[in-house]
């Protein structure tokens, strides 16, 4: 089943914004399920983010598997986006990134929760997967088969997002403008939060403002406005497709 | 009534200048009261500040509503202004930003205060505002209707700025140079308050050093030098106009 | 007396060193005394320092005062560099600048002392100006005649850097290259410093690290290294002259 | 004996890539050990790294002594070098670097120590190098002859990386991607445990992770991705060699 340009193109951009807005850099990843067959996703190369182009994505089974004769080297951690479209048929695309501002809370006993309204697709509870609960302390923290990536999927359970210890966060979202955007708010996040619990007592967002009112519509200008700034800022704002 | 084109050249300029200085991203806004109908201001559509001409500006009465058949999708925040404009006649000019220097004192029991000379117009007293206290925590912290407008402009009363809870600032100006200005120093007087605080005890600006010596003009050189230096770095020294 | 070219060249790579550098952004200063009438200084007119060109170049007597009939409107606070030049006939540049690192020294008790080697030229002690100890807090914080300047220039001392209190520093080099690099360093060692003292104790650089060892060479390739790197970043590299 | 033209291409990319990444600035230097022949090394004249190309590499026997009758400046801290190539047989790259997220590990009774996968390299213990304990405090810390840095390679002893107090780090490495590699992620790992040491416990990476996996092959797709990507950036990329 062949793959709409436009898919295509909305994977490059997210890659080039993620690597613009400093969210990936060398490492890290970006995804989207399959829009024709969900027991599969795409997702580059192995190949830093800013430098991807449409001829770099590749097919994978949720195993991990490339799909066909794709003799390139594929990212060591693509399990990570495979066991997440497994675990949760209602996400479509997964964002991995070693984002510096949210390692501080993957390796202390801290909390990230949301306190700015930019980041409430956070969720009200953001879990911490340490890879060596399970797999002990004799590895290189990274996700290089399934059985990590299942392993990280049962922990993140329904949440958006999941911060792996010493290593990075996963995210997760019903679209790749929410999973980029949830990506690029949540260091922003992760900043305030920090200056805050630096001055004593803190407010962070109720239960009511992260869940929003009813009738949230994801497809507004708003939503639109930051997707398209961020594109033309990272250069390709010529792969732009209609709002939707 | 027409617009001045210079008027609708300086709300490029300080869009561009926000956006080039961090104060806004893919949001935030500036609008000026229009220069001849103190009941209407003028305002972008909603467009990430980084990409507005004078052909985006549209223009509203105070209550938010577009004037003419004008069907270009509005800021959903426009509220902020109209309710600003509406209860504080001396101003002439409104910033609305997620500047995220800002945001810490947004949501912690610390108070803002100028610490800084460059800084002295956020005035001796800056009000936080939380949407949750008249509306509830079943908003997205979005000032979307006239009433939440109305109540951010009582709380900010005769100050120059107001924090406004997990969400950012207004600020407000006799001038849009001025405003302008205080939008892009708040958060360097946030920085800079920070680090202090975290030393200890501080000494901040004066009661007679925020009013600053009689006879202050605000047309001086100094003034304009940094609207013209920040103009030029933003890449429309073009459109600046001549030195009031 | 006519001024040597290069002395100009010199004055403008280093206003755009230290734009290029953040150390001074719409405001700040840098000056050079005059090499052939030690009572007279040259400082840019009232212009960013990104901006300043050859042409823009003034020059003054050591009160303040114009020389000729140049009717081009000089910076507001000139008078902080004729005091220190009157006041120190060891130096031969000053620096005024707004950068941020500093001021939470300036507005703190806690003293800014050099701990890293690049900074060494700080001197052992950095004493803090406030404008308010002599002339009350019905100022705007700024130097703006002679008296506010003599004040500074005693407080400096024989020191090569004063923190000037919620306002910034002054700076002061046997040469240009010497108070430039002095002013790009102070607010790196400011950085270093914030951090080491959350950490707890630390341990500053003893005496004799700071006088350095006898038969220091300011003319070493070392030390023309970073002029000539710092000038080719900020895009005047064609104006630099010999090493010395 | 001639040096492979792809040996230089190498050391110039490091250059590049080491201030892109804000590792050096106008100070600090990367070597290589000399392919044919271990008693020698390859650095470049004394020049700020971002503006080095291939005829500026010098070659030095291990006590710092230029080979030939090269008469162009040396670093002065050439020293580092040649002590850490005499003392460790094993390493073939080293840079010296100021980075300053660093420095602030080096003055405080703080261990660094990795808190990041990406940064498991800097291996189990930091030690910390104090020119003064043998050199007393009349030095400008500078490593200035053979003696320092043969004081600094016993400090070292078997460890990828020392900080110097008050002036930075010198890090080792098996090849010059390693040590770049490593010397990229040091300041981003002392930023992240920086932060995590403010909000009060963390963990850091345990023996096992810090090992890593037997079987761990340095010339995975994913080790060049990151030298490629940096190259790239730094506007070198043309310079790049096969993958290894």
């Amino acid at each position: 089943m062949s793959v709409p340009e436009q898919t295509l193109r909305d994977l490059v951009i997210a890659n080039r914004i993620l690597a613009h807005q400093n969210v990936v850099d060398g490492y890290g990843h970006v995804s989207v399920r399959h829009p024709s067959n969900p027991e599969r996703f795409l997702l580059s190369r192995s190949r830093a983010p800013e430098l991807v182009v449409e001829g770099d994505i590749m097919e994978f089974t949720l195993d991990g598997t490339v799909v066909g004769d794709d003799r390139r080297p594929p990212y060591l951690e693509r399990f990570i986006h495979g066991a997440l479209y497994e675990a949760r048929p209602d996400i479509h695309s997964v964002v991995h990134s070693h984002a510096e501002e949210t390692l501080a809370f993957g390796i202390a006993n801290v909390p990230m929760k949301p306190v700015i309204h930019l980041a409430r697709s956070i969720g009200p509870h953001v879990p911490v997967w340490d890879i060596a609960d399970k797999f002990g302390d004799n590895t290189d923290l990274l996700v290089t088969n399934a059985d990590h990536g299942r392993d990280l999927a049962q922990r993140l359970g329904d949440a958006s997002v999941a911060l792996m210890r010493g290593h990075g966060f996963a995210a997760v979202g019903r679209s790749i403008v929410d999973v980029v955007r949830l990506s690029v708010y949540l260091p922003v996040n992760a900043r305030v939060l920090t200056a805050a619990m630096s001055f004593g007592s803190l407010m962070a967002l109720a239960a009511g403002e992260i869940a929003g009112p009813s009738g949230f519509d994801p497809g507004l200008p708003a939503y639109w406005r930051a997707w398209e700034y961020w594109a033309r800022r990272a250069g390709v704002g010529e792969r732009l497709g209609e709002m939707p």
